[in-house]
């Protein structure tokens, strides 16, 4: 599998991963029916820098790389995960996460920050404690999900 | 004082109230040197709905309200609040907070969440906490201050 920065040419491959997920409405705080055009201007936004994982010319997976807030905030990093659902469990956002830690070191970022992961999405929490990630805040009924209703959302954070 | 909804013709008056707080980079996480309509673009965002305070006809303070999250996080709102120096310590945060709290309310809200509360800036931390927000989250050195250098954040949350 190779992790590399996406180019223009991505935008199909980076739109078959981003839509199934948006489309169950149960792993991110997105509009499900966010169009193609929306969601790739929203995960492609100006102040992201995007990267894909790919196998085989295929793209399986895709993360942003971001300042977490402008000004006084801008040492801290956040990042989005999306996986294609026929890859998961392949163990390719772990390998985007620990990519994406790199990468935010060497821009010199001093923390990573994810503000929003939704606690019944427990295979995600379990993989951000693996990659040194603690919980510094919890949201409660902060997020609606399409089959559970109201639960928590966690802020995670690790220095870098 | 009158709290009502912002007009065109009242972006030099939200200006004049934006600027010094900007300028100063101690209480929001914005770039100090954000232009006039960077500044103005910013505050007055197509998902946001904008109010100021004023008296005899001069702006003396003004807020934003919007959904903190798209989607699945779309009932917890958000506000920023700025007031003019000149006019700090007469309750007019606190009364834009009681205004923004019965808005948010009105539109179906069911709690509201400030996701960046610099906990060196005391007095928005105890004026917001006597208007019932709990600290949910503590985000380590997340700001960057211009006198303390690295302090923390607060996540604060009420419901409606």
């Amino acid at each position: 599998m190779l992790i590399r920065p996406a180019l223009p040419a991505d935008a199909d491959g980076i739109w078959r991963v981003l839509s199934p997920s948006i489309a169950t409405g149960e792993s991110y705080a997105l509009p499900v029916d966010l169009t193609r055009d929306e969601a790739l201007a929203y995960w492609s936004a100006p102040s992201h820098e995007v990267y894909v994982a790919e196998e085989r010319e295929v793209i399986l997976g895709t993360y942003f790389l971001r300042p977490n807030q402008p000004g006084g905030g801008a040492h801290v990093a956040n990042c989005g995960y999306m996986v294609a659902p026929a890859a998961t469990g392949r163990g390719i956002a772990q390998a985007m996460c620990a990519h994406s830690l790199e990468r935010a070191r060497a821009r010199g970022f001093l923390a990573m920050q994810f503000n929003f992961v939704i606690a019944s999405n427990e295979r995600a929490v379990r993989l951000w404690e693996h990659a040194g990630f603690a919980v510094v805040g919890r949201l409660p009924k902060a997020f609606r999900h399409p089959a559970l209703g109201l639960v928590d959302a966690l802020v995670m954070h690790r220095f870098l």
